[in-house]
């Protein structure tokens, strides 16, 4: 006899749906003119279904970006600092200048006029990548690889900065590309004194 | 007999009331919600008046933004550049936290998703201001109080980076507001070598 269906796969199955018709659409149209309406159509799934799950749009979008970036930017630890940095920011801005980035932007861009949409953000996508690199950036510290009197937090700041500032503010895709280089200059201020 | 009434000054009066409109509307409902017809009615000018003279909603909020900020955030040169650099970081988060600062975040937010807009708040908001900070750093570098070997360009990326990293991502005010405390590490690295 035909098995019942599985609840649990069934949602599985439109939860997918529903995060790839929002990233091929913003592919597509651009982020700002996804609509909830076009992405519960193109899953094939009610409006009401997307909404039971997400609390808007903008929810779905950091879902899909963490779900498209993976394991793609962790952090490596090869012993070097440097190298390590380079090779994880390479990563990041190879995502930040792709059609990933394009939608990433725009979360980023709707998030500087609604506030929590801009803490789901840190809670879902920044935070999580900020621990992981402090421990990396710690695990440093502990090598005399850098300084002991400046945290490892505030560190990560100065690190990543330059990317998302080159990245929001339009310098162009070859100014996000060169931040890697940057590395070592910064580094150099964090270097045990 | 009186005088005919003066074009120029009659364009002044309206100008003045479209750029205060928008920022008084901006500030009681937030950027997102302003809309031409809106700023139209509060300025008491018909919409072809703004379209005349502005392309978008955000084309004149750019100039609201340059108008506002007027010199108080020129760059000082009393010889010492860490300090001079605080000074001014110090002033520019001020105004980011700021009603002003909302404002800014709104356009910069439409940005996002509109690469014109993009280019024009680069064109009339940050380069001039790139320009006289790369000035600021050239006389340092001259001084030698910073290395001669890394553009003053990319320098100015490094140092303005995390205050833009932490407000456009939402770290919160006093973050943002510890950015001045952050210039003597940044500078660490850019010392002459």
């Amino acid at each position: 006899m035909p098995a019942q269906p599985n609840p649990e796969r069934r949602n599985e199955r439109s939860r997918r749906a529903i995060l790839d018709a929002l990233y091929d659409l913003a592919v597509e149209k651009g982020y700002a003119k996804v609509t909830i309406e076009a992405v519960a159509t193109r899953a094939g799934v009610g409006k009401p279904t997307i909404y039971r799950w997400w609390a808007s749009k903008g929810a779905v979008a950091l879902e899909v970006i963490n779900d498209r970036i993976g394991t793609a930017i962790d952090f490596p630890n090869t012993g070097d600092i440097v190298a390590d940095l380079t090779s994880q920011i390479t990563a990041v801005t190879g995502i930040m200048t792709g059609d990933l980035g394009r939608l990433y932007r725009g979360v980023i861009g709707e998030c500087q006029t609604d506030p929590k949409l801009a803490q789901e953000l840190r809670a879902t996508v920044l935070e999580p990548r900020i621990r992981f690199c402090t421990a990396r950036l710690d695990a440093a510290v502990a090598d005399g690889q850098l300084r002991t009197d400046l945290p490892t937090r505030t560190m990560v700041d100065v690190i990543y900065a330059p990317v998302y500032y080159r990245w929001l503010l339009s310098a162009g895709d070859a100014e996000v590309r060169g931040c890697p280089a940057l590395v070592p200059e910064i580094i150099a201020g964090l270097l045990p004194r």
